[in-house]
Order: structure tokens, then C-alpha cells, then sequence
């Protein structure tokens, strides 16, 4: 199959997915053009085989799923309300036309399911697998984004959802003799399709998040990154740390801690946010109402760094995800 | 040097970059927020270590500049000015820290001559070097976008610069024993750093251009293109395109016909555009000013697909860059 060919059958695959009212010119051409409301909010993620995932563990479908998931994260983490996406796969020689289209499926299923309409993207051969994604999303002005760097002194830290499953997943996927747990299909699926938190995201926005992250390189370095960017001390108790369900059962298998899961791995897809502690209620009773907990976990000081404490009062250092570092 | 660290000190060359009007947030937040006027054109493009480029032959800055020059001649082709950029670089680990920040200065000073903004990007391991950049750019009204698809029967088709300069660079750089022309410094700058046609693509633009193409897989190639999306046939006299000046002399040491650099080739990033033939004078005179030649080539017919006519009659059939056929 040709470039061009193989450009068609992609194309074809991803014009199932929702137009988006501001399209105006779509795939097909050099450009697409829409035409934004308010202010737009970009960003780009890119995975690359044998760093962010290995095709031994992860389907093809779930690799797109999880490529154009990171990238709608980080609009979730502004507020953003998702509106476009262009895709960049990078195809080595021995992946078939069948998981290409594959790949692209689990695109066109988030894409739809999260109302983002996939305007455009490129395909190249390459060595090893990569897909780059860029995400634009909505915002009703510029002030309404959620920058990393409002957090104040007195803000409440708060989490959403649960960590530590998509660690778990990773190594119930790893194979190693880990027992599943009844929660074993769950926590996979954290790993392999993490579901951006795009309506939680907007909502924290719309009752005054100070700042927000979301958690992709772990909580202890996602804080770190909110903590230096407000140039405050973000102060987390860890026994508040919501962990997600099977995680211990896991941890216990590998002989770890389940708070090294829940906070030093990442790939969770969770928000953190800061907001005045008058406002948490109110943010509370909105993610209720779509099923999703809020826990606070902590306070922000007057300060810098971040201090992640254990019950008996013990300080741990905040560790995550740095692949560059990874030998 | 870890991720956070690269990417800091990436980021520290950036931001001598325009900061642009309509910027909010910009680096070093979970997405950029800008505030955009009329309507926007996003473009993606990738460039890979061995399929676009070979780093025995391209210095670091030339391939930081190459990846940025062609997602902007997207842009160009549409009309739209450059706005803001968001780069993904995949660092294979044989990559120093010297070369990355040299592909970074090529990028920065690309950006500052065409007024670009790089607002956000991502760094991360990959076996092959990769590229991946997402250029946005705007326009006054969806309706001023010059799509592929507005060829009308009648149009006159033309062409910006001169064709064939790229190939010819390419071929003094795989340094086979072809001697050096005159120009062959401007030859290989053309292959190593194209020049995206903006300023000229919005005069097209602005001059009424019906379609629009960058020439990236070769003239004949673009025209299909073109042709397919207007649902026109496009006749191009082949002895009336222009071809680079030195072309001639490699093509003779190649032993190789001139026009099949100019027309089979690609990646010289010129403009393919049609127009009212009552235009054609007011759109010459308006390239003049900025110092490029407008040369008409052909004409736009009922019909379907590109004839390329020899001067003696003979008509030749159109090739172009397809990579993934490439074995």
C-alpha cells in the first residue's frame, strides 16, 4: 500500500468522527481551518514504541486510545473543552496496514466519545513506531484557563479519581507472575486507555482552580511542577491519597508500596488542583455529579518544593517519571 | 542531562522567539493559550532520521529548520500568516545535547524571520531522530483560506521561484562525484533549509488565487493534488517551467533531464497556484515587489488529471515523492 494510499484508508477511518461546528476546511488540504470563539488551547504528546509502550503488551487500538488520551489531558488540565486533533504516525516497516487502521480506530472511538474532531495529521515510515499529537481545545476567553501558576498559600491541594492503577496495570501487563486481582481488567485498562478528565477539568475551572495539572509523570513530580511554577510549597498527606482499588493487592505481589504506585509512576490521567479551601464543597458536589471523587490531599504554604508526608509524621522525596534520565 | 533539564534548556532557546499578540500561556504550561482573531489554519508535519533526512548530510540547524519550513509552507499554500509552532523532537541516544539545541537554534531562527511563535512542545527518547511540528496560522475569514479544491476551467496555472534546485542540492550533498556548478551553495541551501513562500502565498491569497499546493512531492505529483480536489484537469508546458539556475549542470553530470529534477522530486517548497487569468498581472506584479518570480505554466481544464507536454507535443506522465512505496 502506498503513502498515499494508506493516507486514504486512515482518512477514511477518522471521517466517522464529529465535524466540530468551527470546521471549515478539514483533511484533505495543505491546512485545516476553523474558526475559534474565545481562546484556544493547544498541545502536543508524542509515544514512542519501547519508551511509552511496547507493542508486546499494548493492542494497537489501545496505542491511539492511549496517544490522543495524554494530549486531550493536558486541555482537561487547563479547562479546555476538546474541539480538534492532528495526528503524526510514524510507521516502521513490519506494522501492517491492519494495525495502522487498528491504531487509528482507538483515535476515532476517543476522538468521538470526547467530541474532537481529527482534522488532519501525516503518515512516514520510520524505525520505530511513533505517533505525535497535537490537541486544541476551547476555552470561553483566556482568562478562564487554569494555569499551572496560580496556585496561593492556603489553597486546598485536591486529586481527583484514584492513582496507582495504571502502575498496577502496567505490571499486571508485564506478566511477571503478579496474580490478578478482581480489579485486574480495570486496572489494565488504566494503563492501555486512560479516559482523559475533561468534563472534571472543566468544572474544577468553573469553581475557581487556582492552578491544575494533570498527573502523567506522578504525583510527586506533577507537584513539583505546580509547586515551582506558583512558587509555593505544596504539603500532601500521603494517607489521603486516594488509592485505586487492587492497587495494594498488587503492590503486595511485587513486595512494594502501594503509595510508590499511587505516586511515583504516573500515567494516572488524573488532575490535581489547587483551589481556595472556601470553593472545595462546591467543586466536591460538581465531580459527584459525574461520578468522580475529589479528595483533597494536602495544602499549599508560603514556600517552595513539595512535602509528601507519611501518618507517622515521616517525609518522603517526590519521585516520578523521568524517561531521559532512564538509561 | 534528564528530560526536565533538556527541555528547560530547549526551552531557554525558544523564548527569544516572538512572544506573538495573541499568546496568553506559553511554554512550559500543560497547553498554550492564545487568543486568536478570524479563523485559524493548523498544519502537522514530521521529518525522520533516514526517510527526510540523513544526518551525515544535514547539520543539526538545517534539520531543525527544514521540520518548521515545511509545516509553515502549509500555511503558505493556504494564505494564512504564521502564528504559533509546537515542536516534538524524538532524541535518538546517540544525540548530544549540543545537537539538539542546534536543531532548536535552527528552529528559533526560522521562527524569528517568519515571525512564528514556539509556544510548547515534547521531548523524548526515540531510536530514530524524528521531528514532528504543528504550525498554526490565521487568517482574516475562513473564506479568505485558498483550499486545493477551488481550481475552476479556465485558470491559469502557476508557479513561484524556480523548480528543481532542492533535487539538484540533494545530489551535490550525497557528494557521488558531481562536481560543483557555480550555484551549487544556493543549491544545497535550497535542499538544507527551504524558505517557506508565506509572504507570497498571502498575496496569491489576497490577489483571488482559486487553489492553492506547496510543492513538497514533486510539481507533477502537487498538480494531481490539485486536479483531484477541484475535480479539473491541469495541463502543464513543461517548457515553460521554470527550472533553478545550476540544475541544468548537475542534471549533465547526472546524466538525467533538468525537468525531472524540477518536476519529479519535490521539497523545493514553491507555490503551485490557480487563477483567473485576468488576475495573473496584478498577482506577477505583486511577487515582483517581494522579489520572486510568478511564472505561468499551464491551465486549468474540464476534465480530470495532470498532462505534462513536452515542447515537441510529447506528454509525460507525472511522478512524485511517495515514501512509503519506496522499499
Amino acid at each position: 500500500m502506498s503513502e498515499f494510499d494508506l493516507i486514504a484508508a486512515l482518512r477514511e477511518r477518522l471521517e466517522s468522527s464529529p465535524p466540530g461546528a468551527r470546521v471549515r476546511l478539514g483533511m484533505g488540504d495543505d491546512a485545516a481551518v476553523t474558526v475559534p470563539e474565545g481562546a484556544t488551547a493547544t498541545t502536543v504528546d508524542a509515544i514512542v514504541e519501547g519508551i511509552h509502550f511496547e507493542r508486546a503488551t499494548a493492542p494497537p487500538r489501545s496505542i491511539g486510545h492511549k496517544a490522543l488520551a495524554t494530549a486531550l489531558s493536558d486541555l482537561a488540565a487547563t479547562g479546555a473543552k476538546s474541539g480538534e486533533a492532528y495526528i503524526v504516525l510514524g510507521v516502521p516497516s513490519g506494522l501492517g496496514t491492519d494495525e495502522s487502521l487498528e491504531i487509528y480506530e482507538g483515535i476515532a472511538a476517543l476522538a468521538e466519545r470526547t467530541g474532537t474532531a481529527v482534522l488532519g495529521g501525516d503518515v512516514t515510515r520510520s524505525d520505530n513506531m511513533f505517533l505525535a499529537v497535537t490537541a486544541v481545545g476551547h476555552l470561553s476567553s483566556a482568562d478562564a484557563a487554569v494555569p499551572r501558576a496560580g496556585a496561593r498559600p492556603g489553597d486546598a491541594v485536591l486529586v481527583t479519581g484514584a492513582l496507582g492503577g495504571a502502575a498496577a496495570g502496567y505490571e499486571l501487563l508485564r506478566e511477571r507472575g503478579v496474580p490478578d486481582p478482581p480489579e485486574a481488567d480495570e486496572l489494565r485498562r488504566r494503563h492501555l486507555e486512560p479516559l482523559p478528565r475533561l468534563a472534571e477539568g472543566a468544572a474544577l475551572a468553573r469553581c475557581g482552580a487556582s492552578a491544575m495539572i494533570d498527573i502523567s509523570d506522578g504525583l510527586g513530580a506533577d507537584a513539583i511542577h505546580v509547586s515551582r511554577s506558583s512558587g509555593v510549597e505544596l504539603s500532601i498527606e500521603l494517607d489521603a491519597v486516594p488509592v485505586e482499588a487492587g492497587v495494594a493487592a498488587v503492590a503486595g505481589s511485587l513486595g512494594t508500596d502501594p503509595l510508590a504506585l499511587a505516586t511515583e509512576r504516573g500515567e494516572d490521567y488524573e488532575l490535581l488542583a489547587c483551589i481556595d479551601p472556601e470553593k472545595v464543597p462546591e467543586a466536591v458536589a460538581a465531580l459527584e455529579q459525574m461520578g468522580t471523587p475529589l479528595t483533597r490531599i494536602g495544602t499549599a504554604a508560603p514556600g517552595s518544593g513539595v512535602v509528601l508526608r507519611e501518618a507517622n509524621g515521616r517525609v518522603r522525596e517526590p519521585r516520578g517519571f523521568d524517561q531521559l534520565s532512564q538509561s
